[in-house]
């Protein structure tokens, strides 16, 4: 374990932090839903399908939008009732790794979570028996499923499998602090570099941003002002849960602002000036946020090694869908 | 000029008719508006970014929608006040050769176009004053300005340029009928031949979906049922303005269903039955719009010949956006 001694760490010390930040060498997939490229490519079809929601003109990618790291950049997402929803689009990003899902988590995989803003009123307003007619009428969508899933054919249980399976394949690239990883010294710059450490180490941001996906999938409050009460919800009688969400990763974190379950902070710079200020105290905060006295370089150092996780290239091809 | 003979056409008939086919070597670019990559680029970036509608919710693809042909797989589109349209969203295929814009035709250039769509309350409901604040404030954006459009910045002209120049390099791609044209024998079947001489001859569909685009870009009745006078408003006085929409170019048609200008025609065979009925007797109806007694075997080898208009690769790249 790593003290908040403020003195740089040791080049031993580097190395060993390097090493719970590798990527992984494989997506995991559940035996429920092993990877087959057809049915990811059959679930890429329904993530971009608008026929999916009730009025025809909303998919998934209106709230997770590969242009924006899988999330739309306004603090919330606004449905099929032109109203905004309550809390920030999360990103799709890793989601093969993400489990339990939404902020609060109160869905255990990809595929209860994906029922959700399908059917909706206020996201994309869906209803499965009727999602299931309008595909089984596209003669294209007909034989896709037959031949991804011949005993069971277009149900709502299929769909909501292959986006699944499509889900856990979106994994962000490599990005300059992989390389670095990996032993590519010039990969970051010295002031990345100096953010890394500092992200272990005095600004105290690796307890619960943990691992190659900088996120340990538990929930904690972090001090922003909020009526919502988040995991609380499922949790009432643990005062840690109350105000408390789901850590998110930090992976092309650029291009996913604004931030925060209620998206309230706009960018990276407010986000960190947020924990060096420490947030709300209340009994729920979290015990690693706390005043950080972080200084203006040691601030522009945690901005860089944060911009050092998004990847170098992105472009997501909008496939053809049929009709 | 060739008959309606109903005879096949000679060898050197087909072949002077392929001539008419042949795709252009180059895009069209005004003068106002000369390409460079940078300026479709950014023009790509404001296609994709919902920030230039009011409810930072809708994106020209929304109704302009890659995986669709461009085009959205409903009747009429739905925009910002969750409301079905007047008409269909026109394809953005190929729109440098296809002005003037919209069914009916009012706007002469892509660039009045887009100012439409983007401001109309009912669509993307944007105002030009609030998407120049916004843009000015995303520090991605106000660099690409600055260097694509060093003298005016970011301004309401200037962001329709872009966005005008990008759709001026939406092309369709190389289809089986292009390569078929361009000599090569075995590109599309026997039947998609026959087809091809249909169109030109008995089917007579050959005057309106002229050239390698298949459209004169003029208006014309062709018989379906609707209230729409369309260019009629802009032409009071001609007869065969009433009930008259702008050609539709056929490229890529297998993902653009439905069709005509209130999406009526669900896909190409109820369209190819229309024809062959000849659709409803008016003083309006176009002169080559007539009754036209096609067999079930000329029925279906004029929609294998349509099918060979569809280019074999369309993946779209969705851009990362600034933020």
């Amino acid at each position: 374990m790593l003290g908040l001694t403020g003195s740089p760490l040791s080049a031993a010390d580097i190395n060993s932090l390097k090493e719970q930040y590798r990527r992984p060498l494989e997506i995991p997939f559940p035996d429920s839903a092993p990877y087959s490229p057809q049915m990811a490519t059959l679930g890429k079809m329904l993530f971009f399908d608008p026929r999916l929601s009730g009025n025809k003109n909303i998919n998934c990618v209106s709230c997770h939008n590969p242009s924006f790291g899988y999330e739309v950049p306004v603090p919330t997402a606004v449905g099929s009732a032109n109203t905004h929803l309550g809390r920030q689009a999360p990103t799709v990003l890793n989601a093969a790794w993400v489990a339990p899902m939404f902020w609060d988590g109160r869905a255990e995989t990809l595929e209860e979570q994906a029922a959700g803003p399908i059917t909706n009123p206020e996201e994309m307003d869906g209803k499965f028996e009727t999602i299931v007619e309008v595909l089984d009428e596209i003669p294209g969508y007909n034989k896709w499923f037959r031949s991804v899933f011949p005993n069971e054919g277009i149900t709502r249980d299929t769909v909501l499998t292959a986006i699944a399976t499509y889900e856990r394949t979106v994994v962000s690239g490599w990005a300059p602090f992989d390389r670095w990883v990996e032993g590519e010294e010039g990969a970051i710059s010295a002031s990345a570099k100096r953010g890394f450490e500092l992200f272990n180490d005095k600004a105290n941001c690796a307890p619960c941003h943990s691992g190659w996906n900088f996120t340990d999938n538990k929930f904690h409050d972090i001090g922003t002002p909020t009526e919502d009460i988040g995991r609380g919800l499922y949790e009432e009688d643990n005062p840690k849960a109350q105000f408390a969400f789901k850590t998110p990763g930090l992976r092309n974190l650029t291009y996913r602002a604004p931030f925060t379950h209620n998206g309230s902070i706009p960018d990276l710079e407010t986000m960190i000036a947020h924990y060096n200020a420490g947030g709300i105290e209340r009994p729920s905060r979290s015990e690693h946020v706390r005043p950080l006295d972080l200084s203006e370089q040691e601030v522009e150092d945690l901005k860089n090694f944060l911009v050092s996780l998004t990847a170098e290239r992105t472009e997501t091809p909008m496939p053809t869908l049929p009709n």
